[in-house]
């Protein structure tokens, strides 16, 4: 018999060569799989809600796992603890529970809420922080990158700000994007969508910080949105700033496979 | 004409051998002195607030240089900038400013705040606050901790909880020892007093962390202050959790030179 594993994870994406697993290179999923195959003999079918990029972090990612219920049954007490012993520090399972057959991590999930990080203090980034927070060279005004960001909150074609994959929508419908200052001046950006296309966040995130120093005007991140292929003058704002901080679900069974169902109709590639 | 100037700084000491610059290590005060001498040249005379140990990090370090009045003219307008660009990213200065020639970072100090961050999580720490934040590996009840702390607070000789020096006092006033859970279920202590003696905050919390998971009753840590020698009971915590944050200064120059003679005379060694 096999039973459905959720695993929530936290890594600093520093040292990963980003989550997928790829020959010869250090990836959360390949230091994950390494775990599983000790604690978990026999796994199978890895799945995780996003696929974050080289360099992203993350505190609230979660994927799943199916793994041989005897299997699980022999570490389920202890599971978490034994996670920690075997992993390296920069990656943690915080929680592994058991799931209804129903949950997918990609495709049950209802939204991804990601933050980016940046600061433009003249000194740049506070040290014990300066792994996840970018240090931007120019004064940032927050109500004009706010303004700016009103224009991008929608269902919308994203295709200005995602790099197409063949066959793919580039519909998203994006729920939040809001930044704010926190009180050591650091400015977090909070964007949630149903889900992104590929370095989407960031391509957003860059827009903004374009606005918010001053070099373009409020309108333009919106007006990209006419355009149907990337565009070019959209700066990528580097991976090191942004954390995806959580992954929200149905929380019903029955709701879980409905929306998996839904999920799989709209978006093939992509997540 | 030679002019004070006061640097505000802060650092990851994770990579560092402590504060004090040693030939043939990485010490925060070697890799300042540096950037120093391309930014100030002819500085003398490098202060410090707090001799941070190896692996101890800082947010609101403090010390001062005394530099050639025409040298800090001719860069005090972009100074932050200037270091930000010379600096390694795991050490900032925050701020430099002209000081009265009464200032002395290390005896004008009227206290010293350090906190220690600890997680009892069963995953140990988040991976992107690893680097100052002690895994603890049994469950911490705030409460016994926060009671056994009230019996520090005071003026009391921390002989047991001090490296001793020759000739040096260990009588020191703690005027705040206090723990609090975080959200995100991280416990911190705030430690506050007029001076700390090596590795006291260090030792005072691993006296704690006996007492929050049950291996030593409350009353215990108090009871160490009678002894006249270092208890070898107390396991000093490690490093990696401890974070100098505040250093305060009187707020005129008088009351500034007044507290320097003051300290200097109290305590010769020592900080």
């Amino acid at each position: 018999m096999i039973v459905r594993i959720r695993l929530d994870l936290a890594y600093d994406g520093t040292d990963f060569s980003g989550w997928a697993a790829q020959p010869g290179r250090r990836t959360v999923a390949g230091v994950l799989g390494t775990a599983l195959d000790t604690l978990l003999p026999g796994w199978t079918g890895m799945t995780v809600a996003g696929r974050t990029d080289a360099g992203v972090h993350a505190t609230g990612q979660v994927c799943h796992v199916d793994v041989p219920a005897d299997a699980w049954q022999a570490v389920a007490d202890s599971v978490v603890r034994r996670f920690a012993a075997l992993l390296p520090p920069d990656v943690r399972v915080r929680a592994a529970t058991e799931v209804p057959a129903a949950f997918d991590a990609r495709f049950s999930a209802l939204s991804r809420r990601y933050e980016y990080r940046v600061t433009d203090a003249p000194y740049g980034a506070e040290p014990l922080r300066r792994r996840d927070t970018l240090a931007w060279p120019r004064p940032l005004t927050v109500d004009l990158m706010n303004e700016a960001a009103q224009g991008l909150v929608g269902e919308h074609d994203f295709a200005a700000y995602c790099r197409r994959k063949e066959h793919a929508t580039t519909v998203r419908a994006v729920r939040r994007l809001q930044w704010r200052r926190e009180p050591d001046g650091v400015l977090v950006a909070a964007v949630e969508a149903d889900a992104f296309c590929q370095a989407m966040v960031r391509s957003l995130v860059g827009a903004l910080l374009a606005v918010g120093d001053g070099r373009r005007p409020v309108p333009w991140p919106a007006g990209l949105l006419s355009r149907r292929e990337r565009a070019s003058e959209v700066v990528v704002a580097p991976p090191h700033g942004l954390t995806l901080v959580r992954v929200c679900y149905p929380s019903d069974a029955a709701e879980l496979a409905r929306r998996a169902e839904l999920t799989r109709r709209l978006r093939a590639p992509g997540s």
